[in-house]
């Protein structure tokens, strides 16, 4: 006998550790099984949909190809469109119209239709206002998980052009400096930014090992915040304690304290401004 | 061939996120390899027996039938019993005989049987007086979800009525008031508690969406705090920041902040009683 | 049908709750869909190998026998090498070799054979300099865990003896006084300590239950903190918020004040040296 599978469900949301996702877990399981639940994060900050995009664009590429549920949705109960995707790669994710969902969707080769949840038969059957992810998101992704239902089946395929997206987080190079802004801080406090090895290149050429870079971070309404790191491939090669500016594990740029936290020793946090030049 | 589903097992403590939980799964899974263990809680407040109650009960309703395992034992060790329950709906819970089982078991139909742990052969080897949910109750419950034993052979049955059950938290209504207590503060720092709908209307009649309530928290030996909300479906009826009065996903009365945390701003807790009335 | 267990994967890391350690899962799962993967700790403090250590050897020998994962890796990038271990007992293990499997490879029979992950075609197809959990530890793990590849294809072996150990932690008794250390803090504030009961015996004699000792540490750098505590075999014994002494759950020493948090009252942590004389 072949052995199918077990499907693979990625779930993340700002549940928290205590109760709400295992909740979903209960539903999902229910209607699917055999699910392999695989908890993306439960800790996104609260309703931080930027951070919840992050987690899900920087994780679901590492994930075997399934249908993904994501509730990070400050605006449950109200007109923000419950939704589902399709991607490029075969993925089916399914959560909040509010822009978490796009950039995953874009990392897994992109969004190729997108659905409003209408068919209340793949709901649970009673809803309430405030708990999307038990009474919608989940049983729709079990559902889908299981095959009991086809995509198409969710409901009314939406134009991809009318998608909630977040505003864009960029870098942006002119000669001798580097534009750009902190997309998270993950729980080491490691700065991470936007940009990569591209964009650094088209501002400082190529840069050596040890180079020292100051950056300059700009808190909305507080005062800026410069500190100067070495540019460097990896931790073990600055001092511990001593700060990095390096390519992270997505090619991303990135600033970090060796064996120490920059995101708290600075008080940086996600969305803030940053600008780099060479140091002497 | 039929694949029979992996048996269910939910497991809450208070262990934690550092090794014990994982030590009860590698217990579980040595036992029965085919488990479905879902973490429902393990950060419950350390020894909180009442908030891990309110979590089973909250949770396990969503759960498919299983064998359901939980451990906030401050206890441990002493003379509480080691119990497993029987629930209406099929379900078997193991855990200690202090309370935090009952109102779950409520919940799924209702307790139809107790038995005392007292067979060791379904227990390991040897025990030690410090950590009974590794030694008693997670090789029961895998005993018991892999059918290595029948619920009769755990032990002999005792009285439901002997059973220890934790202080009853309800709401009582009069004209023009609601006396009631917080059952649950949740991550969100939303304030669950007793009573809803019906004792809401026993006390107001029926709320007009916006309407204004003064609700009074009286914690234990403080002054009592006083905050002024509005009844609201949803969050997303008041404004970012602004207080709500709403029944919760389990048809519960709640008090929350949207976008923020009541509990955190208010200083209150589980346990704290509450005084409603209608504010102009 | 004989269905065949699903492997074990135990997984320990200090990558906390954001995503890093489901970036593993997922490589795992793509690997070997059908891995039990047994989340062992992801709090584990940050670059703390001696926590991860302790944790791996106070849970592993109660997980089934199976491939484990562990990455607390300071030196990420750097010489320190990427092994895998095997042990008596017939487990798997990779990591860094910095210490961290060690102690746990002891509890499971002690290491047999170690090798140096060194054929890349068991590693992701390209690696990243930060995350070596992801990009090789992971494949490795799930790639013996489904048996795509056998332990002697990861690489060559290399001494046993020529493996990183972490400084011994170990009790020293003499007539009436016992030296010992602190070697976890666990989520409760419990102070697990070196050495066990024989320890105990050849410092004191037989303790009786309620038998005063005293207990001094010494954090580095800071006045010895003294207390007193009561001998006891479980925390039942003494008073809520009374500390006491005791044989814990892996049969080694420890601190506790019952229902309470001896670390945090006593600003104790890992590693302080501890001095117990008998008191009066």
């Amino acid at each position: 006998m072949v052995r199918t599978p077990r499907p693979v469900i990625g779930f993340l949301s700002d549940f928290g550790l205590d109760g709400a996702a295992a909740t979903c877990r209960g539903v999902i399981l229910a209607i699917c099984p055999e699910a392999q639940i695989v908890d993306v994060c439960h800790t996104v900050r609260k309703y931080a949909v930027a951070d919840g995009a992050y987690l899900l664009r920087a994780t679901l590429p590492f994930l075997p190809v399934g249908v993904h549920l994501a509730v990070v949705d400050p605006g449950v109960g109200t007109v923000r469109m419950p939704i589902a995707l399709q991607t490029e790669r075969g993925d089916l994710m399914v959560g909040p119209d509010n822009g978490l969902l796009v950039p995953a969707a874009e990392a897994l080769g992109g969004a190729v239709s997108a659905r409003l949840l209408a068919d209340r038969r793949l709901w649970r059957p009673t809803t309430t206002p405030t708990f999307h992810g038990r009474d919608l998101f989940a049983p729709v992704a079990a559902h889908l998980a299981v095959r009991h239902a086809r995509y198409e089946e969710v409901g009314p395929e939406i134009a991809l052009e009318t998608l909630v997206r977040l505003p864009e987080r960029a870098a942006h190079a002119e000669a001798g400096a580097l534009e750009t802004v902190v997309t998270y801080v993950d729980s080491f406090g490691n700065l991470r930014l936007a940009g990569g090895m591209a964009e650094l290149r088209a501002a400082f050429g190529d840069l050596g090992d040890g180079q020292r870079v100051v950056v300059e971070f700009r808190p909305d309404g507080r005062e800026p915040i410069r500190d100067v790191v070495r540019y460097a491939t990896t931790f073990g090669a600055v001092a511990v304690g001593a700060s990095l500016l390096y390519i992270d594990s997505l090619g991303e740029l990135a600033v970090a304290d060796n064996q120490g936290n920059a995101a708290g020793r600075l008080r940086v946090d996600a969305g803030h401004a940053v600008r780099m030049t060479l140091g002497s």
